[in-house]
C-alpha cells in the first residue's frame, strides 16, 4: 500500500539515544488546529502518558504527539505523571503550541524513569527533521521488536475533494521487560467535527485495532489517535450521514484494517497471519467471545505453528468459552476446507487437504455455529518456538 | 503419599488395545452401594460419557467407573451417547450391577467412534484383576501424555473409627488430537448421604481441581467423581456438623489438593509448579480473575521458564484483567522476595535474589492488591518449547 501525502502535516522520526539502537523519537504535527480522537487500554494499571493524552483529549483538538520507544513510563506513580507533562511541554514549546494541544506515548521498558534530557534533546532534533513525507521515520521510531516499520494510507473523496489519511502502528512487539503495547496514530487532512471523528474512531478501532490479538494480552500503554486538520480544503464531516461521511469511513476502515493484519503478521515469533471469522453465533457478543476464543488458544496457535488442521481444539475451546452452538449444525472450515460438518468430521482427505492449504503464510479459520446471526473476525498469528525464545530468553 | 487401602472398594488397570501401548481401560468397583458425587466439565459441548454421567448421578448413587484412554468419545451425536451407555453396559452386566449406578469416562483422540469390542474384552479383563490394592494400575490405564500415574490418599478418623480416601487423576496431557481432559475418581469407605457428598464435593473440587490451570482450556470430557460407601463402619455423615464431617473435609482438600499440584507440575512441557496467590483484591471473584490471568498469561508463563523476576507482566495482566488494584499498596513477591512494592520496584538486588530463588522446581507468585479483602490461589505451571513442541509437532 502506498501511502499518499496528508495536506498540513509533517512527521519526524529521529534517534535521542534511549533505545541500543535506532530511532527512538517520533513527532507528529498538523500545521493548523485540528480535532482530535484517541482510544485507549482498558487496564486498570493504564500508563501515564495514557492518563495525560485521555485527559487532554476531552477538548476534542489536539496538534501534536510526540512518542518515544525503549522505555514506557508505567508503575511510576505522581513523578510518571510529571514526566509525561514535561515530555509533552518541551515539544509544545519547541512547537510554539499550547501544551494542552500536546499528546503524548511511550513505549518499553517499564519501572525505570524517563530519561527527560535526551528527550528534550531529541524534540528539538525532530523539530529540524519534520518533512511532510516524514511518516516512515516516525513509524520507524515508535518500533520495539517489531521486525519492520507498519504505515498505511488511501485517499478519498469529500464533495469531490481529494482527501487522504495516513496512520503507522507498532505492537505485539516489546522489549525488556517486554509488555506489549499497541501505538497507532493517524492524519487526515479531511476536516471532521471532534464530536463526530470520536465516534467514528472508537467504531473503527473496535473494528480494525481492537480485532488483533497476540497473546490475549492488553498493555498498559496502548494509543490510538487520530487527528483531523481539514487542509484538503473539503467541507467538515459533521455526522455519518453528511457527504465524504461513508468515504472516511471506508479509508479509515481501510487504512486501519491494514495495519491490523501488518501487526498480527508480525507478532512475536509469528510464522502466520491468522483470520478468524466466526458466524451463526447467538449474538455478536458470542460471536466475539469465540473468535477471541480460538484466537488466543495455546492449543489452537500450536496446531497452526504445526500445520494441524485440528477442529477437535477449535470446537473444545468454543465449548469452553461457553458459547452456544448447535453440533449437527456446526460447520469449522479451515483455508476454505470444511473440515468438520454436520455433527461429523468430513474425513482424512478433506483433512489432508486443508493441511496442504495451511502451509501458506496466511491461514483462515471458518466456524460456523448455527445458534443465531452473530458474527466477529479477529486476525491473530501463530505460536513457534520463536515467541517462547524471545518472551524467555531475554531476562532482564 | 502413601495411599492406604479403602475397605470394600476394589480397582484395576487393563490393556484392551485402543492406544498403541501401555493400559488403556480402568475399573473401579465398590462392593456394596455408595453414594456418588461428581463435578464435570462446563463446556458447551460435552463429551457423552459427560452427559451420560451427569445424568445418572442425579440419583446421588453408583457403584462402579469405567474409564478408557485413547480414544473419547466427543461430538460424535447420538451414536456416541449409545455408545458411552454400550460401554457402561459392559460393565454393569460383568459385575452384575444395574447400568444405572455405572458411569463412565473417556479421554484421547477426539472424532473417532469408541471401540466396543476391546471394550468388552477390555472389561473382562479387568474385571479378572480387580484388586484392593490396583488403584495405581487404574491411575495408570487413564493416563495419556502423563509422565507418571498420579494418586493420593489419606486416612481420618469419624467419630473414632478410622477411614480412608484415594484418588486417581489424570490431565493436562493429551494425545492426538490432544484434548486436555482431566479425570479424577475418588473413593472413600466413609459413609456419607448423597446430598452432603454432593455439596461437599463441588467445595473441594472448587477448591482443589478446579484451580489447576495448564492452559486455560476446559476440555469437554473434564469429570471428577467420589464414591462413599460407608464400608470403614463409622456412622454415616450427613451434613457439614456432625461427627466426623470436618475430617472428612480435611481429607479429601489434602488428597485432591495434593493431586491438583500434580496435575499442574505435570502440565505439558512443564518444567516447574507454579502457585499463584492473590490477596487484597476487591473480593473472591477478583481475586480469582486475577489469579487466573496471571496463570494463563503466555508472557508470565514464558518469563517463569526463563526464570525472569518480571513483575511488569504480572501487573500488567492482572491491569487487563480489569481488577482493581491500588497501586501504592500493590505487591508483587516472586519465591517470597518483594520485587514491587509501595508503586515501584524493589530493585535489582531483590530482582536478582528472586531470580535465584526462580531456579528451583517449585515457584511462588504472591499478589496483594491493596484494594480489599478477596483471596485466591491458583496452581500452575510456566510454558516451555516443549509445551510448543508436544502441541505443535504431532500432527493428527
Amino acid at each position: 500500500m502506498s501511502v499518499p501525502r496528508v495536506a498540513g502535516f509533517r512527521f519526524a522520526g529521529v534517534r535521542c539515544g534511549i533505545k541500543r539502537r535506532g530511532p527512538d523519537l517520533a513527532l507528529l504535527v498538523s500545521d493548523r488546529p485540528a480535532a482530535a480522537a484517541g482510544v485507549f487500554t482498558r487496564s486498570t494499571v493504564p500508563s501515564a502518558p495514557v492518563v495525560l493524552s485521555r485527559r487532554r483529549l476531552r477538548s476534542g483538538r489536539a496538534r501534536a504527539i510526540v512518542a518515544n520507544s525503549g522505555v514506557s513510563n508505567v508503575a511510576m506513580g505522581a513523578a510518571g505523571l510529571r514526566a509525561a507533562e514535561q515530555m509533552s511541554g518541551l515539544a509544545a514549546r519547541a512547537l510554539g503550541l499550547p501544551v494542552r494541544e500536546v499528546l503524548c506515548a511511550s513505549t518499553g521498558v517499564i519501572g525505570m524513569p524517563l530519561p527527560l534530557a535526551k528527550i528534550e534533546a531529541g524534540v528539538l532534533r525532530a523539530l529540524r527533521a519534520l518533512r511532510a513525507d516524514g511518516l516512515r521515520d516516525a513509524a520507524r521510531a515508535i518500533m520495539t521488536t517489531d521486525t519492520h516499520p507498519k504505515l498505511a494510507g488511501t485517499t478519498f473523496r469529500v464533495a469531490g475533494r481529494r482527501c487522504a489519511v495516513a496512520g503507522i502502528a507498532k505492537g505485539s512487539g516489546m522489549i525488556e521487560p517486554r509488555m506489549a503495547t499497541m501505538l497507532a496514530f493517524f492524519a487526515t487532512d479531511a476536516g471532521v467535527s471532534p464530536a463526530h471523528l470520536r465516534r467514528l474512531w472508537r467504531e473503527v478501532a473496535d473494528e480494525t485495532l481492537n480485532r488483533v490479538s497476540v497473546d490475549g494480552e492488553t498493555s498498559t500503554s496502548d494509543s490510538a489517535v487520530i487527528l483531523a486538520n481539514g487542509a484538503a480544503g473539503a467541507p467538515p464531516i459533521g455526522g455519518p450521514r453528511g457527504p465524504g461521511a461513508a468515504a472516511l469511513r471506508e479509508a479509515l476502515l481501510e487504512v486501519a484494517g491494514s495495519l491490523a493484519r501488518a501487526l498480527a503478521r508480525d507478532g512475536e515469533g509469528a510464522t502466520k497471519l491468522v483470520t478468524v471469522e466466526v458466524a451463526g453465533a447467538r449474538d455478536d457478543v458470542e460471536a466475539e467471545r469465540a473468535a477471541r476464543r480460538i484466537a488466543n488458544s495455546l492449543l489452537v496457535k500450536t496446531a497452526l505453528f504445526g500445520g494441524d488442521p485440528n477442529w477437535g481444539r477449535i470446537l473444545q475451546t468454543v465449548g469452553a468459552g461457553r458459547v452456544r452452538l448447535d453440533l449437527p449444525r456446526t460447520e469449522v472450515r479451515l483455508c476454505g476446507v470444511p473440515v468438520f460438518r454436520r455433527g461429523a468430521s468430513t474425513g482424512a482427505a478433506a483433512r489432508a487437504r486443508a493441511g496442504r492449504r495451511m502451509r501458506a503464510p496466511e491461514i483462515e479459520i471458518g466456524v460456523r455455529l448455527g445458534a443465531g446471526r452473530g458474527r466477529c473476525r479477529i486476525w491473530t498469528c501463530d505460536l513457534s518456538y520463536e515467541y517462547v525464545r524471545v518472551n524467555a530468553e531475554y531476562t532482564t
